[in-house]
């Protein structure tokens, strides 16, 4: 049996990496062997080609090759990483996937999403992740959140109107697919969080099965 | 007046780079004004990304991740110097485009033409070359040439029958597009190549100025 490819997404702030162990948890309990991952990033040359995107060395790229390098780490990760884990009946979490070029190249960045569709057939060949969890909240509370943590990356310097535009295409596209997407209230404190991570994994869950 | 963007290009051991100041002296005589730049490379992200695709590591990368890493360091080097350089009317004279990753990527790994070809329309936009001269010799003699420089790079450790595919596509590309393409003879000693590329140079310019 395949596996199955869980993403966790949504802007700065939101704790989706804090999570990222408890939804491990919970795919688990059934005895699913899970891998967690990441991007970009997940292999060795992904997270260099991680550092050239999130350096914090200020030059700044033009939108296309940030959107290039992002394809060129996912290409890797896809091949190296995901379709063999999927093959082998593994499932698979990744924090961050195709949504957050849509949501940061596309939105935040003005790219037009056909060109982000068309690296993405490239790459992809069709792959969809099963299920998307959205950590979404509002941009101001998600940037004093961040705001916490020590020094801002390329992405996090950016400015509120930015996340506005990318926090915008996430929620656009999790409404246009409510099939493969859920919708979680990360506005809320931790436990709440995990509560409602938890109910909406145990309906997907309960869905695919039945 | 818009100004000009000419390649050299061909398989290692060719003598390209070495023949590159010549080229430039021969395009600057009529007062044009020239910079020289290479690929992958050519902006400081680029050269970043020149480091993790040649890089002595010796991991190996996916094709189609390599081929997205040619072509990020291209979208880059494109909008940051190439375009600016062209507006302005200087003329660029590179080391290395496009041709190659047709070659390398494409009759070198195995990828396909089609998918380069949706890359090169992504990121160029219709942008071509006004002329390529090919470095052409015998693989076997560019590699004993090319193997009396110093370490491999990740291309340079490649068999025999990896720069042969190499050879035959670049070939192929310049017999189909014979008004933009030159090929040089490079198998000849130094002396005899500065003189055929002057020639060819002078041929062109003057059917360009006629």
């Amino acid at each position: 049996m395949t596996g199955r490819l869980i993403v966790v997404d949504g802007i700065e702030g939101g704790g989706k990496t804090t999570h990222l162990a408890f939804i491990r948890a919970c795919l688990e309990r059934d005895g699913r062997s899970v891998i967690a991952t990441r991007e970009p990033g997940g292999t060795a040359l992904g997270e260099a080609v991680r550092e050239l995107l999130l350096g914090h060395r200020g030059e700044g790229m033009a939108p296309s090759t940030e959107t290039l390098l992002m394809f060129a780490a996912r290409a890797e990760h896809l091949e190296r990483v995901i379709r063999p884990a999927l093959a082998s009946g593994q499932w698979v979490l990744c924090d961050r996937f195709t949504d957050a070029t849509y949501a940061y190249q596309g939105g935040g960045r003005g790219l037009s999403p056909d060109k982000i569709a068309l690296l993405e057939t490239w790459v992809q060949e069709g792959l969809q992740p099963d299920l998307t969890l959205l950590f979404d909240l509002p941009v101001a509370l998600g940037l004093a959140r961040a705001g916490r943590r020590g020094a801002a990356d390329r992405f996090e310097r950016e400015r509120q109107a930015f996340f506005e535009r990318a926090r915008s295409v996430y929620l656009e596209r999790a409404r246009r697919w409510p099939e493969r997407y859920r919708i979680v209230d990360a506005s809320r404190a931790p436990a709440e969080v995990r509560s409602e991570v938890e109910a909406l994994l145990a309906g997907w869950l309960e869905r695919l099965d039945g």
